[in-house]
């Protein structure tokens, strides 16, 4: 294992996201456009603020832009307080519609919108008012569950870790992607507190960055010895005997254990199989989706091919050329390990294994 | 097949390397890190510029390497012309061993210097200046066999190539690593000759992106369909059906067929096997280096981790972090389906194919 010193430990951070006020407050989330470098809030005041937010990835990860979405929705009914309930509800709906096209593939988000839709809806007699602070009851509770989520998932998937060696991990599952600790980052964090002495290889995620960026950013800050490497250096750093393990978030999950996550996942997955490395996907059970039966249903977002040419506010290709940005891939559930969930790790990965750990009561 | 009409062809381009004047000449480069924005040229006219050239990438791939350096021993050699043979001899000893340090893992580099240095030690009894015109003939020849080289290679890569489908490659071996067509973009320009109707995906290849820059810069400017795309999907595309080889180039290869190429090619040749994709390697002979019985003894050039970090301009990992740089990888023989040379194709890969086809008289 490579070792150095040359990591620093910093100041804490802004949260990811925090409520601020009462029911006519506002949504403050770390602007994760910004960081590393600077480390800026934006307060969103309208429910187009948070659309933007997600849309333009200052607040991303599956969970976070669940909690985000539930606030959303109490910051887009705040102008219907004093409404009567018909008018609420017609509003409440039109919000719950506009934010769910802010991102095609993260399923936390309609399944946070959903429960939001359906508080309201199990509430028929409240006035517009008590209903909005139920709703924002339900967004603090959504948070919290996040919190206790990510602390769960932490402690599930550490005991999986090596207890001395690498772990890789793609893009940022991390407590920027959530309210809490995050998921693949928690199992790295609780794996790090449990004193197994593990060093984070982070891939650094092209073309966004959000593993250079972000994922560095966080490990560096709780102390975990972690080391930066291009995508296309994960093959290398395996074959070089370097990882032991890999961890990586999931966005969306299908009902027999397929995982749609960031574009570069699933080669990781292939490539952790040739080397005989396990491969585990750290995800809340919000992530899955059991109406999908398999990946091949999980609709890909195509994101702007700028995000490849002109990545770093430079130009970076010739003009005119034609550039194919997938912003996910999916991992078939037969190149992953284990799925590490709150509710504990499935494995073998399989429509059996499963419904038997989430769909029981 | 994806197709798009975005694609536009440009003028023609200066030469990748041009050898301007007689024995007093300068080798005229086009600066490839200023590509594809800038098409500028600079002249080295002493040793020390051609060093620079060669280390800080202005001229990169193996061939273009050995031909630069070539015609460096050249350059270093004009202020010795009017010494004795001995001082000549020297002074000629001095650049040889100079430039063999600017880049360690191009093979082609230290033949280009060796058979140089063999040229002065084969005509003893020529005096300095007729022995400076000897050596700038061999640096000439050195040129042309480098381009009769490309045209061979994409001759017998071409009939490889799918009549119609997809082909990636990593990097950028195409005119701009050699003097001629390139090594594996001489074989899809050939294709594309022969009226194979191809699309290339070019990875954009991190760290320093050659295939973003440079790589589509010179299919386009042939007018071959090309679609750039991050490191990390090129998973995504095979899954997708689209690819149906691939075509990268080497910096060095083994007597049993390991071959040493850009970071990341690695990673394409496990994904390929994983998803029965033939995988070519496109070199010409010389990159052949027969001292090493496998790729394990290939030494790996470890570059700065700000060109992780830093690399376009612009910061975009935390200060402080750790970052590792391997700029190559080694591509065991198992995973290449053919290596194309100028002298016919190697398949399968082993020590006993090469030995046949290269060492054969």
């Amino acid at each position: 294992m490579r070792t150095d010193s040359k990591n620093v430990v910093f100041s804490p951070a802004p949260p990811t996201l925090e409520w601020i006020g009462g029911i006519d407050g506002v949504l403050r989330l770390l602007d994760q456009t910004r960081l590393p470098l600077e480390e800026t809030t934006i307060d969103c005041r309208t429910a187009e603020d948070v659309w933007e937010a997600i849309r333009s990835l200052r607040v991303r990860g599956a969970p976070a832009i669940g909690v985000s979405a539930a606030y959303g929705v109490v910051i887009g009914v705040q102008s219907a307080t004093t409404a009567n309930r018909d008018a609420f509800d017609a509003s409440l709906r039109r919000v719950c519609e506009y934010l769910a096209t802010s991102r095609p593939t993260a399923v936390n988000l309609f399944w946070a919108i959903d429960r939001m839709r359906r508080t309201a809806t199990e509430s028929p007699r409240l006035d517009a008012k008590a209903m909005a602070e139920r709703l924002l009851t339900e967004a603090r509770a959504i948070e919290a569950e996040d919190r206790a989520m990510c602390l769960a998932i932490g402690r599930n998937g550490a005991e999986l870790m090596p207890s001395e060696g690498g772990v890789l991990t793609h893009c940022n599952a991390g407590g920027l992607a959530t309210a809490g600790d995050g998921t693949a980052l928690a199992v790295l964090f609780a794996a790090h507190q449990v004193g197994k002495r593990i060093r984070v290889y982070a891939d650094e995620t092209r073309p966004l960055l959000q593993g250079a960026r972000l994922t560095t950013w966080e490990l560096i800050r709780r102390g975990v010895p972690t080391t930066l490497i291009c995508d296309s250096m994960a093959g290398q750093v395996m074959k070089e005997g370097c990882i032991q393990a890999v961890v990586v978030g999931a966005d969306r999950i299908a009902a027999n254990g397929d995982a749609a996550n960031k574009i570069g996942t699933y080669s990781v997955a292939v490539l952790a199989r040739a080397h005989d490395i396990p491969f585990y996907v750290a995800a809340p059970s919000s992530t899955f989706d059991f109406s999908l039966p398999s990946g091949e249903a999980i609709p890909i977002e195509i994101r702007a091919s700028e995000e490849i040419t002109e990545g770093f506010g430079r130009r970076t290709a010739p003009r005119g050329v034609d550039a194919y940005n997938p912003a996910f891939d999916v991992t078939p559930a037969k190149l992953i390990t284990g799925i590490i969930t709150e509710r504990g790790v499935i494995r073998p990965v399989n429509a059996e294994t499963v419904q038997r750990l989430l769909r029981s009561v």
